[in-house]
């Protein structure tokens, strides 16, 4: 059976979206595992808009589901139309978009929201023990997903895991090429470039994320009755 | 010795700019194989800016250079600055910056210009000998840059293949899979995304592409005295 794999974009582009080489490999193992992936982002001003080349703010406004278009060649819907039930699993790229778009984690740390649908979708996907990949940053939204308890990692940045220790969460340490697994929360996640110094690296714990969340799914898959 | 490719970026997204799939997975293949990359793009305004959700032009304007950061992740330069002693060999992925703002071929069709820069740029590779890889509409440019009598893909697409011929290229049809070599000059082609259904479909014949264009490499240094 086609696995069904929904992945959250949050712009395009690392410094105020998705990290777009994140974004692309995760479409890309996806694609060569065999999953059918649908793109998914909220329709909502970007936080901000950052020049890439020189890391100044641009005096102009983007959309984040306009601008997750460009990674998704158009194939991308608003988040509100998103059906939990037609998904085995969710996948969440990082960049600073998690942390400015589908969360203010970037302004308030700990004391973060993650912005409403993409907490409902998340929450949903959760309750229904279906498995989550969090790549990256993203995993900072897993206490505000899961709750307190909850086991992940975004590499070895010590401020950002102290953000994810005072959530509640529990960070544990990974190099680039691993993945962190809570197991009873099948929840999946890798640092990225959080840590990584290529994209080579970055590609080697996101096929990881990505073929561990497509065998979550399969065990999902066996322990149902025919 | 590690070999070192310029790779032309023409903005970030498949309507108005650098195909991103295609040119992530450049990069990809290229840190795979070791080489050493340094990205490139005009410092010029967009042809347009196209709405990625819904096909529309947007009302507005964005730099070439600036928006190929985002998929650069700032590591880009003004082609400018580029110095083509320094490369060993030079790769530039599609989508429509390619014939939008490398080149007016989306408008000009045979009658093309390539941007002045990027001309020479491409010009003083293929002069030194330098292999050169072209992926998806990029092969529209081959003649302006080689002259008549080059051979290269763009896949099936009939229209382009006859401005092709028009420019007095030598087109022929080639598989998502596979590759286009004109051996004399040096140019591999392969169609990727004007053929491709999937980013695995793409990736098949870019990493190809890559490879044969490193082999290509590694021949100019066989023949070298030390």
């Amino acid at each position: 059976m086609t696995k069904k794999v929904a992945v959250i974009l949050s712009g395009c582009g690392v410094y105020d979206g998705a990290e777009i080489h994140e974004s692309v490999l995760t479409l890309l193992r996806l694609d060569q595992r065999g999953a059918a992936v649908k793109c998914f982002a909220p329709n909502i001003s970007q936080h901000h808009v950052i020049n890439h080349l020189t890391g100044e703010e641009m005096p102009e406004s983007r959309n984040v589901l306009v601008e997750s278009a460009r990674i998704a060649r158009g194939a991308i819907e608003d988040i509100r139309e998103a059906d939990v039930t037609e998904f085995d699993a969710l996948i969440i790229p990082g960049g600073f978009g998690a942390a400015k778009n589908l969360s203010d984690f970037s302004t308030q740390g700990a004391g973060c929201k993650v912005q409403a649908e993409v907490l409902a979708m998340a929450e949903a996907f959760a309750a229904a023990g279906k498995p989550i990949g969090l790549i990256c940053v993203s995993p900072a939204l897993a206490a505000k997903i899961y709750g307190p308890g909850v086991t992940c990692t975004i590499g070895n940045d010590a401020d950002t895991a102290a953000a994810i220790t005072r959530m509640g969460g529990t960070h544990q340490e990974c190099e680039v090429t691993e993945i962190v697994e809570d197991k009873d929360r099948k929840l999946v996640s890798t640092p990225a470039y959080m840590v990584a110094t290529s994209i080579g690296e970055a590609a080697s714990g996101i096929n990881k994320l990505v073929d561990r969340v497509l065998e979550l799914v399969q065990e999902n898959e066996d322990r149902l009755p025919d």
